[in-house]
This record gives C-alpha cells, sequence and structure tokens, in this order.
C-alpha cells in the first residue's frame, strides 16, 4: 500500500480553480475544468485527474499551446445537428460547452449530435456523457487522441485510445456510465505500472519491435498498446475496429485532426483534437417510467448472475466508480505523497502554493 | 478444403423469394427478405446466410411464431426520432423498413434514431447500416439476441452477443464497415468448428459449469462465450459494457424484450426482439467532398503502417467482405455440398425444390 494523504474534494476544486484563473483562464471557464479534472480523482481515474495539473494543462497554458480565451465558434448548425470549432481552447471548457448545447437541442428535438474540431485532451469522457442523465437523457461522448495503439496485424502505433462514454439513466439503480479506452488498456494505466515497479499483464502492449512485453517502460518508450480484444485469434481487430470508428466519429465528420495526426501541441500547430457528443431523449421513444423500470430490472436481474468461483459480486459499468466518489467526497480524496510533493513544487513555481490541509 | 458447389447469386436470391412466398411472405418483403439472406452469403457471413433459410426462418414461418403478413406500427414520432412496432414480422423485412425511414427523416433532419420492439431476428446487422452509404450518411444498426454470453465475474450467460454495425462512406477506398458481435465470437463461429470436428481456441467459450474450454460442443450445449476482451484482466468488462449498451438500446430504449428474456419463440411467446437504427448526414457537419478526402487520407495511411514479421496486409473492417462478394458475384456463391444436400431435403418438404444448376 502506498502512502497518500487524502483532501476534501471541494478544497481540491478551488486550488485547481485558483491555478487556472493565475494561468489565465477565465474564472467561469476555471470552474467548468476544475470540476471535469477533479471528478477524475473522485472516481478513482486518477490517471486523469490532479496529477496531470502542471504537466499537462499548466504547462500548455503557460507555453501558449492552449489558447483559454479563445470562444467556441459555430460552423454549421442545424436543429439537431451542430459543428464547432474549439478555438483551440482547454478541452474541458470547450467539451463542456459542446455537450450542453447538444443537450439543448436534444430538449427541442428529442436527439441531437454535436461534432468539435481544433480542441484539445478534455479529461474523463464519461464526464460529459453523465451531463446528459439529469435531463433523462441518453449520453455519448468520444474523442481522438494521440496515436498509441497498433491496428491488428501492425507493429507501430497508428490510433489513439480513442474513449467510448456513453451515460444511461436508471431509476432506483445507479445510472449505466461506460467509459472506456479502445485499447485494453490506456497509457496511464501502463505509467501507474511502471511507478510501481511492477511488470504489465502480457497482451497489453508491444515493444518498439512490434513484440510482446510485460516491461511497461518499453511500451511507453518508442512501444505501443493492442487493441481491446487483443490478438486476432481473439478478435483484436474489433478492438482496432472501434478505436477507428471513434476517430472517424471525432476526427473525420469533426474536420479535426486524425489518426497519426493527432498530437502533443506546439506553439505552431495545435493539438486539433476532435470529439464527437449526442444526447437521446428518452421520452421520445418511450415513457421514461417505464424505461427506468425496465433499466432497474435488467441490472438487478445481471447482478444476481450466478458467479464465477471465488466471485461474490458482478458489477454495473460506473457502479465502482460511483461508490469511490460517495467514499471519497465523504473521507477526502486519497493522493500518493509523490504526487502532493510535486503539486507543492510546480504550485510554488507557478505563484500558487499548494498549502490545503490534509483530512485527519 | 471442404467440398462445395457454386450457385449464381441471383439464382440464389431467386430461390429464396420463391421459398418465402410460398410460405405466405407477401412478394415484395421476400425480395426483401431474400436480398438480406443471400447477401450475407455473398459477404461470406455464411453463418447467417441460406445456412438458416429453412431450420430458422422456414420453421418459424411454418410453426406462426413469425407473422409475414403484420404491419409495422408507428409508436411515437418526431422529425428525428421513430418508436416503432414490428408486429412480430419477419426480422429482415421489419428492419429494412425502419432503416429506410430513418435515412428519410435523416435527409430532412441530419440526424435520426429509428427503435424497433416486437421484431425477430434480423440477419447481418451490418446490412441496414450500410443502406446508408449511397446517401452519403453514416448508418448504425444494433440489436440485441438471445442470451449466449456471460457477464465478467459470470458463470452463466445473460446477454446477447448484441452486434454493433457501423457503415462509413469514403472516396475512392471503399467504406469503413464495422460489423461485429460484442463477444469474442458469435455462435455460429463455434458451430463451424463444432462441425469440422476442430477445437475451438482457448478463451472463446465457458462450458456450463463456467470454466474455459475447447471444446465447440460445451460451449454450445448448455455453456456461453466470453465477451470480447476476454478475461477481466484483459479487460472482458468493456466486451460485457458493449453487449449490454447494445441491448439497452435495442432492447430497453425500444420498448423490445431484453437480456435473458429475449429467447427463441414459440406460438405464445414471440421472440420479441429490438432494433436501434441510427443514420447522420454527413454534410450537416462538414462537405462531403472533404469528408471523403480525409477518409481516403485515413484508411491509406492506416494500410500503409509497417506490419509485424509474416504479415503483408492490414485491412480495414468490411474490406475482406468486398473482395469476397466481388468474387462471389462472378464466380458464384460456394455452398458446402451437405449445405446443399440439406437445402434439396428441406426444398422438397416444403413444395419448393432446390433445383438450381450449379455454376460450372
Amino acid at each position: 500500500m502506498r502512502k497518500t494523504l487524502s483532501y476534501p474534494v471541494e478544497a481540491l476544486k478551488d486550488y485547481v480553480l485558483r491555478f487556472f484563473t493565475a494561468l489565465g483562464v477565465p474564472e467561469i471557464d476555471a470552474r467548468i475544468a476544475a470540476d471535469v479534472l477533479v471528478s477524475a480523482d473522485l472516481r478513482g481515474v486518477n490517471s486523469h485527474g490532479i496529477i496531470r495539473l502542471h504537466t499537462y494543462y499548466g504547462n500548455r497554458l503557460r507555453q501558449g499551446y492552449i489558447d483559454p480565451m479563445s470562444p467556441v465558434k459555430t460552423l454549421l448548425e442545424s436543429p439537431a445537428t451542430l459543428a464547432l470549432d474549439g478555438g483551440n481552447g482547454m478541452g474541458q471548457v470547450v467539451a463542456y460547452r459542446a455537450m450542453s448545447r447538444c443537450i439543448e437541442m436534444a430538449d427541442e428535438t428529442g436527439l441531437a449530435v454535436t461534432t468539435v474540431r481544433n480542441s484539445n485532451h478534455f479529461g474523463i469522457a464519461g464526464y460529459y456523457a453523465m451531463m446528459a442523465l439529469p435531463q433523462d437523457m441518453i449520453g455519448i461522448s468520444l474523442t481522438n487522441s494521440r496515436p498509441l495503439v497498433t491496428p491488428t496485424f501492425g507493429s507501430r502505433p497508428a490510433l489513439g485510445t480513442n474513449p467510448i462514454a456513453v451515460a444511461i439513466p436508471a431509476g432506483e439503480e445507479r445510472p449505466f456510465v461506460l467509459d472506456m479506452a479502445t485499447s485494453i488498456v490506456p497509457i496511464g494505466r501502463v505509467a501507474v505500472y511502471e511507478k510501481a515497479g511492477e511488470p504489465i499483464p502480457r497482451g497489453w502492449g508491444l515493444n518498439a519491435n512490434g513484440e510482446l512485453t510485460t516491461d511497461p517502460a518499453e511500451v511507453i518508450n518508442g512501444g505501443s498498446l493492442l487493441p481491446l480484444g487483443g490478438p486476432a485469434e481473439l478478435r483484436g481487430y474489433k478492438g482496432y475496429g472501434l478505436s477507428l470508428l471513434v476517430d472517424l466519429l471525432s476526427g473525420v465528420l469533426a474536420g479535426a485532426a486524425f489518426g497519426d495526426q493527432v498530437g502533443a501541441p506546439s506553439k505552431e500547430r495545435p493539438a486539433d483534437v476532435g470529439h464527437f457528443f449526442a444526447a437521446i431523449k428518452i421520452e421520445n421513444f418511450r415513457p421514461v417510467d417505464f424505461f427506468k423500470r425496465d433499466m432497474d430490472d435488467y441490472l438487478r436481474t445481471l447482478k444476481a448472475t450466478p458467479k464465477l468461483p471465488g466471485q461474490d459480486r458482478i458489477y454495473i459499468h460506473g457502479e465502482k466508480e460511483f461508490e469511490l466518489a460517495e467514499h471519497y467526497q465523504r473521507e477526502g480524496v486519497p493522493l500518493m505523497t509523490e504526487i502532493v510533493e510535486s503539486l507543492k513544487a510546480a504550485g510554488e513555481e507557478a505563484g500558487v502554493p499548494f498549502d490545503l490541509a490534509p483530512v485527519g
């Protein structure tokens, strides 16, 4: 067990807000970005949380790779469809605006899709899909990302880990929230093994020569990730197809970068990340009460499926994350002491000291 | 190599048309069902083709489990959304009508979703997604199916192999057509190994005790299939999540049967299969020419990715099937002699003799 310190959720959000505003992000936008970022930690997806604050968002803002003042522009618009240009703004802010408009449109039309070009890394895809839940809508959120995944029979990365997130409301049960990279694991998961000095399971990734490796450093330094499914025999080309599908919708349909062109940004060349959002209003298809009753029935039946020996629980997607979030909301969000130290050092340098008092 | 006889595509379609009309299917509908059925053989998906004509569709029509005269009814309708009741009609006919209307709606609104309840097994999901291609639209086709797949940590089947099909047009390149079961393999693939007397790869399925097995008969007789990804360590819960997602959209949202309730039909209880169709008009998001140029670029770049040793080609989804279809269109569709014999026997019994002359 690694040593951790826990911090109240609201204190963490407030720190991130102060950090972003100090870097020139308007307060209203900084509040959105802080909520998305800390929500990742709250849901246990710490690879997409505050760990990235300085190295990722902070550096990019400081170096001018992201333009926090740029407005989101409408390119094409109809009652059910909307194509946006994110103006190279913060991914979280652009995505939040895009999904908000998608939900407004779906409230009128029953169904809407919003595409976004010229955006940046937006954090956890599930956040935006879940924005549809309080409206009794189904939310969908897709994004492309830098090339890390090999197509089946390939030896070099050509596709992103391009996640699929879908949120569907239930009644008394928790909502279904699928939020998955289309690779077996995202690169952040491999990095966790590297930091812990542990080998990764065989099958997750290839080294620079296209050979299976259990050394996380080999995957991170010039290697690649395998698509969901793994080798061809176990139908890895389906995971490859899902990764490609996500990029065709969020990259090509949006008119953003795609494939091996989705890159780490520079001063000359924005990341040009693309997103795809959809919202489906349930009552346009059947009464919401009936829908929720059936959702509850289904999820309960699934959980009651006979279990494998040694297993005592079948999970619904999102369930573990909801439970973690409830726990962390009460007890504080745990951060590894190494992360806390790096937050303190980087905060000092940025003039926004990480001075929060840990819980307990 | 198993012995086969090849038949002209049009002759096969004509035979299926005659067979269905003899069983009381109106000619216009029989023509649709014949086209869907033979298209599966043409694309090399023979598990969903003419092999099922008698045992599956013929028997169900004769026993009155499917009502070929029942009209498709509209339940709820708006410019972008449509909820239908398939009236327990033939799955192919109901699905064809539903996707046709979805495309018409998307032509007006840029985007449409049609759900269907009270339908039957509709054959290959990709057929309906591909109907969007000539309209420069993206087509999506989902369906639920009888329970064959175990949720992660479960030992018994609780979900269908629920396929996802998405078709996206390109310019000079062939379209992207992803048409995949959300299990590692569909049950028909396991049946092919059983008929050939060969073991299946370890990881595809479980026996009745929830143990991994390489014996196809054990999977078919009371066993189950694993979701895409396989065991938890390799993220099989993502495949489980995709299977569940498809059922939540095509079963629960449509108001059809779902989960372990999607069954083989009887006189008392229709199959109540549910479908979900969507169409997205590309020009509502960006000019179609630019979209197709980028599609071509992307697919060519992917195919040029460095290959693993011993591999000389990277495939785009649907590419193999398009090539097979072109070949079979010229040379005839090959059917195993055992299949031809069973078609002859069943055709005799049904009063529609299988009297086609093989090619060459």
